[in-house]
């Protein structure tokens, strides 16, 4: 069978809600029943090979750990525990029992009206050109399917696409199941000092010219960056602009963490870069902008000829999107458009509330051994630990890389859980991220503080 | 240029809310945009084949016609106009502002837990198995998806798909662009008597025998038909049943407006037949279940060893769905169960509410020259009007199609706008349609009795 049972669970995983339901589950009865289900009919219904195997994936395994080990604290899936905006939830709230019926049926398939016109009045100023909200944005359902209709709308077979490790794990599905080609380059860390921050992982510009060539159609690019927090200076972006244009590539650019920026830095949007609006598909979040990852609506903006071909393909595989989550994202940019100059408006307030975050988490890990880089944009942390090695015995665990190992027996022994961050590289550049966890410190102070006192108590015990 | 300047407006399609914002746009500006915007580029990022040349849609075209000629009525989209049931939005408020903030974040991918459990809850009885929630259903971003995902996951390259007609019709272009070859055959009438009803169009079953071979890996059924309202029946479906277990060919079957059904008439699922249960996949809607078409909530439900591939699907292009909104729609069917054995239930109050909207524009239309067919379910009336011929100068529309010269002649003399029924048929079958008009009835009893002066008023004049 080309789908274990275990991929059955594959998108519990950045699952929170309802999680108790989730343990109720009973592994060995489903494992029992997947065995019984062999059918004379596989071989004609096999799944077609535009798909692969259905590759095992990093969030199948690790929900299935959550629910079988059920660690006292969850940093593994990017996701706040806690509430978004009033105004945000309030509004939607509103919409569905409000006057308007209509707002509870079908609309624009590329996009609300009111959603568009608010997207753009929103970037418009920040790229510096007038965005048509028709012609130059999609509505999608969550950045996740953005990035699809741009990369299944531009990838054809043959097609070389680059991306940088560690990489969001869907973007070498998309390409492959588009017929792609993907060739991948990884940031690798200038030194392994002890105040590391994600300034420190670089991309070498040698490598990175030698994958350009004829067949490169689109190069990925995720700033702020998931997992290691980076977010590309203005002299990096050139460099990878430039080649962009010398080589005729469309630059997709994943933005979702736009707003979680820890000053100084400051999020530079590709797209207003010279000669790269033309060339450059931006994909954002309301999930991550409004900390809402539930209500499933993204975004891409860019040139007219570029958006259309997402939007046929998007017109082919969902239409349209939810229409009364639609509009309350359209009255949530309102709202903070309204106060866009006050620190309360939420693009500036979610990086200050963050903040605190990071830090307390990247000092509870330092404390303890871990060697944290120091993210300067996002909500995750990613951490060496190595220097715990001695510490933890990795024998009793079979997996193949010591990242799972570590993850696993930490999870187990800390009740910390965090992810394994091989899963975003590549089959021959796993080695690069085997020495670290990744940390999500979008959490309540609590489950932060909580995190503290269980790290502290499991280190003092070794 | 592949893809026309109207096309931007393809998924105003069934498009409701905020209408007045779509006629504000000034379409004489959007071409002239489109004009300036060719590229340089065009050649490198033109659409991949597999979309062909991203067809002109029927929906583009007469939502922009809705928005040039102001129709006093809109009977061409497939929404209702008036309110959902009070306790179906009142449940999103509720959640979206409750207790648990979880309910905002993302949930299980292939379905939120409390939903995949109640569906189980409704539909195990209906088929007379007990449906597995985890392995045998995958809730989808509308059923649109849950089609998508089904074709895709399922169609391969040289892969032939059967389809009656006329046709939702995306089913041809999701088949074509997994690499499908689309094999179509016609529902024709049997009569043309002044009483006809949907029962009356059926399949040759000579003709549909011959579409099989050995090439042939999936046949789409839809009941309730859109656009026919045709129910099919026990004999009808054992047909398709044997002729799909004789060729080991997969049932798609399609059935959103199950609940929407006139009695004496009863809703079959083909998979409660024998042998069809191991391979059928069935299709349903939260949107059409509990008038909330903008909530875009499908599934699909069989067998695990065909899911899964649906599964690998959906996880690759959307990944999870709106968790509010399943957990709204979960507590929904909660509600509807309880009260399952009442007249009140939803699932069955629809249709006797739909019932006297039905024969009301079936009079409406019989008495102004029409021929309609009466529908045995769904909510869309075909009307015969070429008795009307000698009535209405079509020689101004300069469509290709009588039904595209009718209706939109129609709409701008009677100020009633229908949908020209050959968009749901494959070239070849064009003529088959061209005689008709598609009406939907799912419309506040003010539209409905609008509708009857327009017509009786512009019939009069005549």
């Amino acid at each position: 069978m080309m789908f274990s049972w275990r991929q059955a669970f594959v998108s519990v995983a950045r699952s929170s809600a309802d999680q108790k339901t989730v343990r109720r589950i009973n592994f060995k009865k489903v494992i029992a029943y997947q065995k019984r289900t062999s059918s004379s009919m596989a071989d004609k219904f096999k799944l077609p090979s535009r798909y692969g195997a259905g590759e095992k994936s990093v969030w199948v395994e690790y929900i299935q750990l959550a629910a079988e080990y059920k660690p006292a604290v969850n940093l593994g899936q990017g996701f706040p525990d806690y509430p978004a905006p009033d105004h945000v939830t309030k509004a939607l709230a509103e919409i569905t029992t409000g006057d308007n019926p209509l707002l509870n049926q079908y609309t624009r398939g590329f996009g609300h009206p009111r959603l568009v016109q608010n997207l753009s009045k929103v970037y418009s100023p920040l790229i510096g050109r007038q965005i048509d909200p028709i012609n130059e944005i999609l509505v999608s359902s969550g950045a996740y399917e953005a990035l699809f209709s741009a990369i299944l709308g531009h990838v054809d077979h043959g097609d070389e696409v680059i991306v940088i490790e560690p990489y969001f794990d869907c973007y070498d599905y998309m390409i492959t199941s588009a017929g792609g080609k993907t060739r991948f380059i990884a940031l690798k860390p200038k030194s392994h000092s002890e105040n590391m921050t994600s300034a420190d992982w670089v991309l070498d510009e040698k490598e990175l010219v030698s994958l350009f060539n004829d067949k490169t159609k689109m190069l990925i690019l995720n700033t702020p960056h998931n997992p290691l927090g980076k977010v590309f200076s203005q002299s990096e972006l050139e460099m990878i602009a430039n080649l962009c244009k010398k080589h005729n590539v469309l630059c997709l650019s994943d933005e979702v963490y736009e707003w979680m920026v820890y000053k100084p830095h400051k999020h530079i949007r590709i797209a207003t870069l010279p000669g790269m609006w033309e060339r450059t598909i931006t994909v954002g979040s309301a999930g991550k902008t409004f900390s809402v990852t539930g209500w499933k609506i993204g975004w891409a903006y860019g040139p007219a000829e570029l958006i259309r071909n997402l939007q046929v393909v998007h017109q082919n595989c969902v239409y349209t999107c939810v229409t009364p989550v639609q509009e309350a994202v359209a009255r949530s940019f309102e709202f903070e458009l309204a106060r866009y100059n006050s620190p309360d408006c939420y693009f500036f307030s979610l990086a200050t509330e963050l903040l605190p975050k990071r830090d307390f988490l990247v000092k509870t890990l330092r404390d303890n051994g871990f060697n944290p880089t120091v993210p300067d944009g996002g909500y995750f942390i990613i951490a060496d630990w190595t220097k715990l090695a001695n510490k933890i015995d990795l024998s009793t665990e079979p997996d193949k890389y010591k990242d799972y190992k570590f993850t696993k027996k930490f999870a187990k022994e800390a009740g910390v859980l965090a992810i394994p961050p091989t899963a975003f590289y590549s089959e021959p550049h796993k080695h690069l991220g085997e020495d670290y966890a990744r940390f999500c410190f979008i959490k309540k102070d609590e489950n932060l503080q909580l995190t503290e006192k269980l790290i502290r108590e499991w280190n003092a015990k070794k």
